[in-house]
């Protein structure tokens, strides 16, 4: 592979003279610009199944001692990166929660870097710091929808914070029980607050056993990271079992209870909106009143779901969500920007004081530095998607979007009941569902004894481990797997397809054709032919 | 202004129809590749100079109902936001770590969108997953030069990590201290480890107090926000006074013993290379004896000072570096990729597993899921960045931008020094230094009593302050500026400018005209008036 100078010359270069318009890297962009859709389905053809295949290219661990000519190295990343990427725009990419986006964001990306701000700080930002809390107060208002005048107070208010933009939903989640945990264990006259002194004088100080969160059993994982990286501790995430996929009220204020009645302290309740394996939504309003006589902070992780309020049609899912103290949204989710857009709101507009910080050179005090209260240091200006995204789509826009997404759930969700060979396990709330295969001749189980149910579901199980891997290797469409409690097997787990609707241009066409290749897959398979002898024989 | 129309049409359109040639975005994007800086130049134009004005555009909190036309839309941003950022590629702006980047990286941006990939799994990205393991590898290599038969063995091994990457250096230094504080603390034959049950607990099994971490008065303010998000609480970062800007192991030994024998632990000392203000690197190498003494983890926060491992001629200065348990670097500050780009890398490919967790749709056992040892869950595909710059720059490349920020700061500390009204504060090590404007008829200050020395300097504070923010608002050049305990006043803090010469494009003539500008700007100030004749009649 020819390489090229090593001259400062030639590094000068690469700073200051553009790509030719024949170049490699120019031709990409022109191809995204003019079709995303067609340069991925040309580029990402997966020709290598397996991750180990994958690996070879990328095996050394040495850093090149000479530079790479720009176009060799654009060649290289198609040939080995992008082919075997995953289409995420595809209409039949419908197993996870990231799908085509809009075009004038391949532009702002672009804007991003050539503008390269660091929100951290106004002197590296300027007016992405007021875009910034313009747009944490849009998403405050649509969840919170507080008045004009206390707008006017706290958007740009030095000493205040209506939330953090974050990476993602977990820094988001980890952020608002960061600001639980301090608040709640805070200074007083006689006590330094725990982010001075630490978890366990805290714990000595106000004599508890223990700081405890509680959730449902579909509580997303980052909870879990949160609780561990708080010293909390896993052990202390209580799990309520919620048969129905819906945290029960009353197991929470039963638990709670219980719970602080043995020395312990709640430090808050997490209600999910829009879990992720099935798109569940806790009854908040009901979350909010135990919360509230529970005397503990309330946060919604409402990283999917949040978008859910710009659908008037829809919104009264979320009921109780404004009650809380804080809440979670991904905007890279049900909001169509690119990965990246996490944010923690706060009801509260001092909440945020309790993990604000300082330094010499920058986050002064009294400073608009947006770095004073958040986890995250250096970022970039996601913040510009999402503004974007809520002026170019709209209020309107959104909710045609979101109602759109939950109404091709519940086409999807008839199209799997009607069929013979597929048994829906949960219902769409939102634009999730779960399903699997199950034989028609299966249909007799409702007969069959417990221990009868329990193999047959061994031998489901490892079908649909199998389908979804071929399905995704195949390469035309994927859909995504999960365990889960079933409600209608009494709770016991069973492995399931995991459906995410959310790619405004999935068609009704693609989903036939999705489940028509599952079925294929499957008779195709031994387990299939083998339930089909094995169980007749069974239940006969 | 004009609206869209409310349809899912106009929706689809916004998704599947590109931009015109002649829109404004394209326009935008054409600009941004043909020369980026002139775009720069002629947007960033910042007519309004105080930040309450720009918050003006900035100001309603409603989302708007109605989708506006992308053009319309892009017009305002250049208007309202583009023309109020901060141009972080002028060759001026040398006041913090952001500066120019290399032109591939706009199109890399615009790639990353068009994928759109989520490296949390590998089913939502698929190569991007080897490829951002490889860059964990080569720059695990750079630091900590493994062999052929290590990297073999653990580049791609599902069940160890060579690092993280995280979104900036803050998430780094918290994952590291994470994976330090559970592996300390961790699961044994009769103790479930602190991730389960807790810091509480963990200090009761171990018998400790406390734990703590020991670094300079100069540690990144990030140090504070991770014991403090840990439970190890702000009070136990043992911040050792270094009056010549550098860690004392002396004292750290001493101070650490004295810690450890009172019934406490030592979680970390943290070394820095490269501090945020002067650039200094501790003693890595002595620093890495006096971990091994106190038997505690080493951790060095090398987020800008880092990349000098690249250069021959300078990374001996980072000497002991590879005796660390883990490193922080960030490869948007001196590496030249766009902000966003943070990595934890650890000597001992173990070590990630003190925070591995599970789910039941991603993450699970045996996968090679990088969000399984990550703080961060879903995560845009930013080592692509990283991996096509160590490729398309090289090693040798990167030796001589290392090279020669750091040889442009010796030539402007050279300039400082021969300036008779400048005090050069702090000598640069890497390419940071700091100096302030002092008038040259103060040079008589040595012979000021210690009484007459704080009133001076308590002016020529007040200075710096007024000048730096003179400077910024004209807008022509930005230095930035902080307080540091100086050495020369028997470690009393004073203010002072402070800049990072890491942008490849200022010219030694871009330094002589910052100074001139300042002392222009001084000389027409009142305080330097003042202190003319003040100060001379006082030392008279």
């Amino acid at each position: 592979m020819s390489k090229a100078d090593v001259s400062l010359e030639h590094l000068f270069k690469v700073f200051t003279k553009p790509e030719n318009d024949d170049s490699t890297l120019a031709k990409i962009e022109r191809h995204l610009s003019d079709n995303v859709s067609d340069f991925l389905s040309r580029h990402v053809v997966a020709k290598k199944t397996s991750l180990e295949e994958i690996e070879q290219d990328f095996m050394s661990h040495l850093v090149p001692d000479q530079p790479e000519f720009v176009s060799t190295h654009a060649e290289l990343l198609l040939e080995k990166l992008v082919s075997h990427s995953v289409n995420t725009y595809s209409p039949t990419f419908i197993g996870h929660m990231t799908s085509a986006l809009p075009y004038f964001q391949l532009s702002l990306a672009k804007l991003l870097v050539g503008l390269n701000q660091n929100l951290v700080k106004i002197e590296t930002s300027k007016a992405f710091t007021p875009l910034e809390r313009q747009t944490l107060g849009m998403m405050h208002n649509l969840v919170y929808n507080c008045d004009e005048a206390f707008y006017g107070e706290y958007l740009h208010s030095a000493k205040h914070s209506l939330g953090a933009f974050c990476s993602g939903g977990t820094i988001a989640n980890i952020t608002a029980l960061w600001v639980a945990r301090n608040k709640l264990l805070g200074p007083s006259r006689d006590f330094a607050g725990v982010a001075k002194v630490g978890l366990m004088a805290a714990y000595k100080h106000h004599s508890i056993n223990n700081l405890g969160l509680i959730c449902s059993k579909r509580g997303h994982y980052s909870l879990g990271k949160a609780v561990d990286v708080l010293g909390i501790g896993r052990n202390n995430m209580l799990k309520v079992d919620n048969s129905d996929l819906r945290l029960s009220p009353e197991s929470v204020l039963k638990l709670g209870t219980q719970y602080q009645a043995q020395g312990n302290k709640l430090l808050a309740i997490v209600g999910i909106a829009g879990t992720t394996e099935t798109g569940h939504v806790d009854p908040l309003d009901e979350l909010a009143d135990v919360a509230k006589e529970l005397g503990t902070w309330f946060h919604v992780d409402a990283a999917w779901g949040g978008a859910t309020l710009f659908s008037n049609t829809h919104k009264h899912i979320l009921k109780g969500i404004e009650r809380s103290d804080s809440v979670t949204i991904d905007a890279h989710k049900q909001m169509y920007v690119p990965v990246g857009a996490g944010m923690a709101l706060f009801k509260n507009p001092h909440d945020a004081n309790a993990v604000r910080h300082h330094a010499q050179y920058i986050l002064r005090e009294g400073s608009k530095d947006l770095g004073a209260t958040t986890l995250e240091g250096s970022r970039n200006g996601m913040a510009l998607t999402v503004y974007s995204s809520l002026h170019i789509l709209g209020r309107n826009g959104y909710q045609l979007l979101i109602d759109k997404a939950i109404s091709l759930a519940q086409t999807f969700a008839r199209l799997i009941n009607q069929h013979k060979h597929f048994e829906l396990v949960t219902e769409p709330v939102l634009s999730l569902l779960t399903y699997r295969l199950r034989p028609a001749h299966l249909s007799a189980m409702g007969e069959a004894s417990a221990s009868q149910v329990k193999d047959i579901n061994s031998e489901l199980d490892k079908l649909t481990v199998s389908i979804q891997k071929q399905q995704r290797e195949a390469g035309k469409s994927f859909v995504s797997r999960t365990r889960i409690e079933a409600p209608q097997y009494q709770g016991a787990a069973i492995t399931v397809f995991r459906v995410v609707l959310a790619n405004p241009l999935t068609t009704e066409q693609d989903l036939v054709n999705i489940l028509n290749e599952q079925v294929a897959l499957a008779e195709a398979h031994e387990i299939w032919q083998q339930l089909s002898q094995q169980v007749l024989s069974r239940i006969a």
